[in-house]
């Protein structure tokens, strides 16, 4: 049958995955900042949201086992997102906004100049994937492209259960089913929390959930609209 | 058996709904600030967080019958908020941190002062709930009290179900499955929602639900450790 | 005779009274934003600042009866106009500047990117009028349009005085004169404060005051340079 | 008959003329704020507003001959004073708030630590008496006292007229009649400015006028309460 | 002869090397905070300042490898900086100001509240050694205490020469020279640059130098003034 | 011989000594600003960082003589250099960035809008030099134009050796040496300090000193490439 596919975008978020997007993948980071380049320069207009990944777990575990808050924690995982879009920011330097902004004025002020805009978090109590989903509504996206850890969403975890299937698409209402069914096995499947489902689902925008260590699955989203992965929608 | 209590707190995050403290209900704002402010002199430290209430509906609405996005209604329910806090603010003006702190890095900071410090919400895609939640982790507080536009948790929704039951306690999992079913009638149960309680959850802090119109059930749980209203514990 | 007449002008400043752009006037806001829109996809330069009306009033009032200070006041108004303004730029959102500037130094920045910015008061002891004729000071702007209250400058108040004259241009001296004698009956003709009438005596840019129900005055303007109402100059 | 005398005040606010505090005067500087730190040792809270004078001068004479705006002048004038501030507050250093503020929001966060807060100006089309005017309201302060160029308050201008007539006490309004008819000379006489006048008026605080370059007078009013100067009141 | 002795302090800055303050070293971070507390609640005032150490070393050449300028480079090392003061910070909670200062004004902020402050690295073109410098300067600090990597200031590089001599004491005229002939190194020997020095110089603050790795010579420091290591004076 | 040579540049910044760029000498800023424009009309990028000169040394003097610490004597300095900045700006107004960014996030924020951005110091600890060399490797500028009150760099003080000889190139490395051994004479020749030299030696960006009153220097390195001074390489 095929992979779902949508109008091709040209507006569009993609949010990189830290586990991705982080000192240790420099060749990933080129890849996609060549791709980013490439499509903003066919006047697709891009916003990029990262997440904080290993080097956010090292620091929130530390903090952790020395008794900090978990706003304290969220606070250093955040930080860290910053760090690992300042490096993305580095190799997009003459078309992105130079600095990731921090918060959700900061942001609108950053793209309303019309460059790519790199971010991290922004506030503790808040994941990037829901960043993402606000700075999606924001700039009224096209789609929310989600460069994941795991290559779709599947109806059942897949790393438990071998009957798992692979979804092509599913909607909202089912996805947060899975993921509460899921959630039980501690905090395991981080594709998405309920807040930013709720603001996914409030804004209509639809979500192209794709392995994030395969750029060219972001090219055929971005050129012809097809997501190899998962459609999330309403 | 009479109410549930704990031990009475030395350190609390009061939460009251925007439906209450709002320039309509002057005489409440003056009987609560002088609440906090006896409670404070007797050594009890206290953060307010105030919602937006009528107010901001008033100007989310406005918006969102302009087109504005769903953040930018956001955003304007949390300027109310402020306006809100500011009136709280301006009574307990030299207890008082002067001025409400917009995100969580500020509100540490008012905090570190020792004074009594006033916020409204922080961010859009997160509720004043949430960021009472959060507040009540930032500093390690002995309990979150709701001063609410209801009198406590009901077991269903009471305006619909004549038979709905008030609990006088209830674990976040059983409330998550009391607010899940309601939340199919739009929104209309706006208590906590669903990251408030997973903040609350975490930092294992517990809430205090009672009717906000009561002053006098905020003293009781100063003073007595009394919960006329709801538990909420994990 | 006909009415005063400018040279149409290709930069501008845009008033609004808050009485008039506020939640309760969509259609007005509606009708005001899509002219704004027109004039400056014909290439004029808008400013825009708003007033905090009513609702300001609300917050003000109830302040002061729980004992306030005037600045803490003032703060509310101020806080309630960037409401106003912030529902202008959501109509506006992809040829507005996306946050209000909170004061000058801001507003040149916001300036710079060559989009409409819109704002609305910035600093206690400072009314929206002051910053409108700051703002026109600071961009060297050809006329500063005060959609007002009133559909004109009379030589006495028109509320008291059946005889009261319309005038159709007024020297800022007169002007000064005018507002004193009125000044007596209690703030009630709060067109432009004395600092407001002192910027715009040493700009030396010329004033346009109409009716601020009548969008089509403001096109007037825009367009032809026709001042339906009172023309103040130097 | 005697100088006017107020109660010695426990809160007040200080507006040193930029003439006077200034890097050329260091002995004078060295006198008032060995006065302010035995008075705040003594218990008495006291803000410093120092304006920008000579130096102010000169650097907004140099812009506008090159043509810039009257909001960047003021926008200078405003920066020497700030640096006027720094100097005392590099001399008050243990017991002053560190970094003069810079907006009236950040005044009260500074105040609200308890230390004697030194500034100079805020914002473009604000003068240093207003902001010495908003900074006494908003502290509730009981006298705002002016260490002036000028040794009093005259009924006219003393270098023009030979039979001017110094005053001991003057309402606001009388105030605002000299204070007109002395404009007509082109600025002259820049002791306060009609929205510092406005200021007062509501606020209800004395103001203290006496020769800035006195010390012993700023130690007279603080300890005794004895106006040797002009007080001005509504 | 016996170590230097200097008079035990009453106000100090630490500097910790980032290679000591950092996630992996969590037990040498509890042992430097809990000496921090104790020497706080005796009276000691302290500032610290953290490097960025092994991680910012890891963005760094990630960075600079994609390409990125310099200053950049600088950037994300002040960022991972911060990180590891927050870890601190979060230990010394109740006693610090809750968030490392980002720049000079920020830190006199903060240090005017009286708490212990922690913080990182301040701008791009400076080191940590000079932040800490220039905050030892503008506290006025007793001494600036360096745990450092290595355990004391050789005449030559001890990594090259065996027969390197351990210096018990050194003039910062000295200790130019001695960096200077190591500098042709590579960069290897990184305790003080030369803008840090000439701070030092200028400031005439002891700077002690000792293994960061041992907290003990830390505390010998604070309460016998006793130097295990290199006391290096002007 | 003649003059030494290098591309005409692309981009480049511009660092004018305060002794040149100040309130005194308006015919020197003018003839510099026109310069710049018109440069810049032609395609070049242009950044401008101004030093403090006489005014700040007047209030440094003032500080230092009334016991400030050096660090607000540099505080003081940058605030001075960047009220000369401010009159560069106010004459490149619709051209340049409007006021001047206070650090190098601001500095890189203002630099992405495409304008002229003129800047003064950033931090303590940091000479405006530094500032320069650090804007010119976060641009990659093709040269660091130094507009200087001296014609040359010379291999002794002209001032006290009749026999200095001006250099047309000089390495960083002889520089350095040049400089320290000049330093002995008290901070006369302030040209270039030894992290200003480092940054221009990470970043190999070309220097070019001139004499900063003769601005046909400027413009013939613009539009030949000809240094009528000294050129500074790695």
């Amino acid at each position: 049958m095929g992979n779902p596919k949508i109008k091709p975008p040209s507006k569009l978020v993609l949010k990189i995955s830290g586990h991705i997007a982080n000192p240790d993948n420099l060749e990933l980071i080129k890849e996609y900042c060549s791709a980013i380049r490439e499509a903003y320069s066919k006047g697709v207009k891009i916003a990029v949201v990262v997440g904080g990944g290993t080097y956010a777990r090292k620091y929130i575990s530390a903090a952790r086992s020395l008794g900090a808050s978990e706003s304290i924690c969220d606070t250093l995982g955040i930080r860290v997102s910053r760090l690992n879009a300042l490096l993305l920011t580095s190799l997009l330097k003459d078309v992105a906004y130079p600095i990731p902004p921090e918060n959700y004025t900061e942001f609108l002020k950053a793209w309303s100049t019309g460059k790519i805009v790199v971010c991290g978090g922004f506030q503790p109590g808040q994941s990037t994937a829901t960043v993402a989903a606000l700075v999606a509504e924001g700039i009224d996206a096209d789609v929310l492209a989600l460069a994941a850890r795991i290559d779709a969403v599947y109806d059942k975890d897949p790393k438990i259960h071998s009957d798992a299937k692979k979804l092509t698409t599913v909607t909202t209402a089912e996805l947060k089913k899975i993921l509460e069914e899921q959630s039980v096995k501690a905090g395991r499947y981080e594709l998405l929390d309920p807040i930013a489902i709720k603001v996914i689902e409030r804004s209509e925008i639809p979500v192209a959930v794709f392995d994030g260590r395969k750029v060219e699955h972001f090219k055929k989203l971005v050129y012809e609209g097809e997501i190899v992965g998962t459609l999330i929608k309403k």
